[in-house]
Formats: structure tokens, C-alpha cells, sequence
């Protein structure tokens, strides 16, 4: 299977895990529609990918499927509460009406909360579901809450919103991304790996690995917000690309860009030396991470 | 200690530990401010000093000191996002802005998302604190996350949003309340005593009373609302108490409305007769609920 193959074979059997936790954990009605509506709109499923290929690495992938989904829940909700008028205002999200244009912004707001509280209940419940396994979902759920959290994507939201508009230097926007989106990139991989159990250097070189991914997303994103490639993929096209915002692309250059996301991918297939032949389907997916063109 | 004592009591000790949560986990600067901002507005403490009362019942009140200061998180992150302008639209609550007016709307959502996400982070730490106590903890914190999220207090918003302005009956009344107020309630009784370690007879005496005083903490609610005695105590009069809105004062009347508050106090009381002595302050705790004039 290739590595696209295995992408969509994740994608299909965490959609249909998603639906079944929504189903269990959620009365019919309002709530469980908005919050169905941004889950199932779409999306590469990448940190579930990145926590199911890590934990694979280890044997247990099965073990992770719940951490991924929890990762997915929250991702959409933060994709949510990001479009709403008072955030980013995008009334579009992958050619789809926005889940406040759709459901209203006090809906949108809620449905947000849910799957951000979602997250952590299914979380909760899967370390409760075995006692020998509690260990360890336990640590990948709390990799996965301090990466989302305070100190994590919503700090990097609430820096990016805080400068907005504003011309800002290297470290702030450093501070953002890595914040904003590296975080949770490299949560998903670790917490893959934590729900099965690992040792401390595996865990310090899966680090090492997610850190420089997460790096590369966003630089790529960036290269494709500036040459206009997402609007043919049929992204939407937000605030973040129309404004005259600092990013990577800007503020280095198309092609330094280019020259740092293929040296730190370099940098991140090294860091997955010690696993040897295990590491061939997260290897592959840092390559697609940094050739994919949408 | 009389009972407005060991609350107050209570409520220094928990606001000493947020204090510490907060410069624990967060960075100084924006995103702390406004969290701590509607953290420390005041309140009761009320959920707190249910789960650590339950919880010295059994003679753990220091183990379940973290998950009290998750409860108050969590009661706080719902007023930030239930007072919005998307929502409720309060600018006043208990006296004080709300988070939006003083921090606008992008950061009142924000500071709502990181409260949420910061009592989970807090929880799912001190649950690896240590070994012993780690699936008490995981019980605690799963009771906890299932009466906040989507079956629970998301759910009563947003049904009492739906609901807003319409006529409705004593099922949808109870619905809305059920989850909106009485859920967590319930849950801060009961995830004291899981966080030391019960018997399944105590968890069912002590979900009982959280039933029985969650219903009488909305009752009561609601007669003040319609006495108008919440305005002389200094506290909002957001849109709940202008609008002629259903509650269970206009439902049955005030009179009536007392009764029922009296006869399931009564009822929640009863319902703690297992424990004996132990449970006096429980006892006094919701006598001093259903007499409460704010």
C-alpha cells in the first residue's frame, strides 16, 4: 500500500469511528448535526494519520483510534470557532458554507465546545476502558490537552489575532506557528506512540520528528496560500490569504521557503533513523507533507 | 465551622489553587488575563465545595482539590461563552463586565476554549500524579467531562437558546434544566467521592442528592429571579430575568415552587442517610441552597 493508499484507508476507517462516537455519545437534534457537519466536511485527516502511523510503529494501532479521533474533534473545533465572525469571519471553509453561515453563530459556538469536550470524554472513556492500557492513554491524552491548550494552539490563536495587521519579526511568527498548528502536528504523532507505550528516547525522537513536520506544514501552507494554489484545490481562500499577512513565504521567499521545508523534512526523516525499516510510512508521509499541493 | 464558614473556607483554598493552575500553565499576557479575569469574579464556589464536602466524607477532600478547581474551569468557561453576544448578549455579571466587553468577543471565546481545555489538562495531570489514585481520578474526571459536554450542559444551552422567547412545557423545562444547571451539579457531588473511592451503593446515594438539590438550585434560581431579590444582591439582571421567560416560578407559581424546593431537599437528605454523621455538611449545604437569597 502506498503511502496515499494508507491515507485514505485512515481517513475511512477514523470517519467511520467518528460517526459511531457521535452516535454514542450525542442525542439526535441540533447540537449533533452542527457538530456532524464540520466533522465529516472533509479534511486529509492528517493528525489521525500521524497518530495511527506512529502507533503502528509500535504494534498498536488499534490502541490509538480513539486518541485519533479525539485529535480530528478537536482540530474541527478549533477550525470553527476560528471562522466565526469575531475570529476569522470566513464564511467558506473547502468550498463549504461555514458551520455558523449554516447552523448560526450561537450554534456554532456550542457545537464547537461539544467537540472540544467530545474530545476529552472519548479520551476519558478509552483510558477507563482498560486498566492496563489506562497508563498510557492517560499520557497521550494529556500530550494532546497541552498541546490544544493554553500553552498551545489557543495561544497561538490568540497571538495571531493579536496581530493581525500588524508587520511582526521572525520570532512572533515563529511563536504563532508553533503554537497555532506545529503543536497539535506533533502531539498527533507522539500521542500515537504514547497510547501504546514507548520508551523515552522513542518518544524524544518522535519529538524531534514532529517538531520539524510541523514546521513544514505551515511553511507549505504558506507557500501555497501565496502562490494561490489552494484557490485551484478549492480551499477557501480566508482573511489568511487575501490579506498582506506575515508568513513564511513573505517574509523568507517562495524559494528559501522551498529550501527550508526540504532540509527540515531531511531533518525529520534523520530523527526516525532508530526505527529503522517502522519508520517507512511516516518517512513517506513527511515527503507528502512537503510535496502535496493542496 | 458552620456551614457559610466551611464555604468560605473552601472557596480561599480553591481560588489559591487556580491562581496556581493558572501561572502553572499559562504565560503571562493576554490569553491569562482574560481567563483569570472571569476566574476570579467572584461566585460562590458552590461546585467546588460540593466535590471537596463529598469528598472529605470519605477523608480525601486534598485528592480531589484539582478536579474542584476543573469544576470551576468549566462553570466559568460556560458563563464567558453563555454571556456573548451571539448567546445571552449580558454585558454585566455579578456586577462586573463580562469577558467580552473587557476583552472582546475573539478572546471571550478564547478564553472560554482555554478554561475548557485547561480543566482537562489539569485533571488528566493530576491523574498521573500518582499511580494509586489514577483510576479514582479517571472516574472523577469522566463524570465530570460527561455532564459538561454534549449530553449535558452543551446540550441545555442549546436547547434554551431554541427555546428562547417560545412557549414551552414542563418536559422541555426540566430538559433544559436537567442539563444545563442540574448536570453539573450532580457531577461535582459525585466526582468528589470518585475521586477517593466508593462503593457503587454510595455513588447512587450521592447521585441521588446531586438530582435532588441540581433541581432545587434551579428552582430557587427562578424565584429569585421572579422576586426580583437577585437585583438587590448586586448580581445581573442579564436577559434571564427581563424577558417573560418560562421557568419554574411561572410554571407553578412561587408558592408552589417553594414547596417543591422544601420537599426535595427534604428528599436529598434523606437520600445521604448512609452516611451517617459524615454527612452534615452536605446536610447544611443544601438546606443553606434552597434558603439562599442570591
Amino acid at each position: 500500500m502506498n503511502v496515499k493508499e494508507r491515507l485514505g484507508e485512515i481517513a475511512q476507517r477514523v470517519e467511520v469511528r467518528l460517526d459511531e462516537l457521535l452516535d454514542a455519545h450525542c442525542e439526535d437534534g441540533l447540537l449533533k448535526d452542527a457538530m456532524r457537519y464540520s466533522l465529516t466536511a472533509g479534511g486529509k485527516r492528517l493528525r489521525p494519520a500521524l497518530c495511527l502511523m506512529s502507533a503502528e510503529m509500535f504494534g498498536g494501532e488499534a490502541k490509538a483510534l480513539d486518541i485519533a479521533c479525539a485529535l480530528e474533534m478537536i482540530h474541527t473545533y478549533s477550525l470553527i470557532h476560528d471562522d466565526l465572525p469575531a475570529m476569522d469571519d470566513d464564511e467558506l471553509r473547502r468550498g463549504k458554507p461555514t458551520n455558523h453561515v449554516v447552523f448560526g453563530e450561537a450554534n456554532a459556538i456550542l457545537a464547537g465546545d461539544g467537540l472540544l469536550n467530545l474530545a476529552f470524554e472519548v479520551m476519558l472513556a478509552r483510558a477507563l476502558d482498560s486498566e492496563e492500557d489506562m497508563p498510557n492513554i492517560l499520557r497521550a491524552s494529556h500530550i494532546v490537552a497541552s498541546a490544544a491548550g493554553v500553552r498551545g494552539m489557543i495561544a497561538g490563536q490568540v497571538a495571531d489575532m493579536l496581530f493581525e495587521g500588524k508587520d511582526f519579526d521572525e520570532d512572533v511568527l515563529k511563536y504563532i506557528h508553533s503554537r497555532k498548528t506545529a503543536a497539535m502536528i506533533k502531539a498527533s504523532v507522539m500521542s500515537g506512540a504514547l497510547a501504546v507505550g514507548v520508551s523515552e528516547s522513542d518518544i524524544s525522537a518522535l519529538a524531534h520528528y514532529g517538531d520539524c513536520i510541523g514546521l513544514v506544514f505551515q511553511i507549505v501552507d504558506d507557500i501555497l496560500d501565496e502562490t494561490g494554489d489552494q484557490d485551484k484545490m478549492g480551499k477557501t481562500l480566508g482573511k489568511d490569504a487575501q490579506a498582506d499577512k506575515q508568513t513564511f513565504a513573505t517574509l523568507y521567499g517562495i524559494e528559501e521557503s522551498r529550501r527550508i521545508a526540504a532540509e527540515k523534512t531531511d531533518e525529520a526523516i534523520e530523527a526516525l533513523a532508530p526505527f529503522g525499516d517502522k519508520a517507512q510510512e511516516l518517512i513517506a508521509l513527511a515527503r507528502l507533507m512537503k510535496d502535496r499541493d493542496n
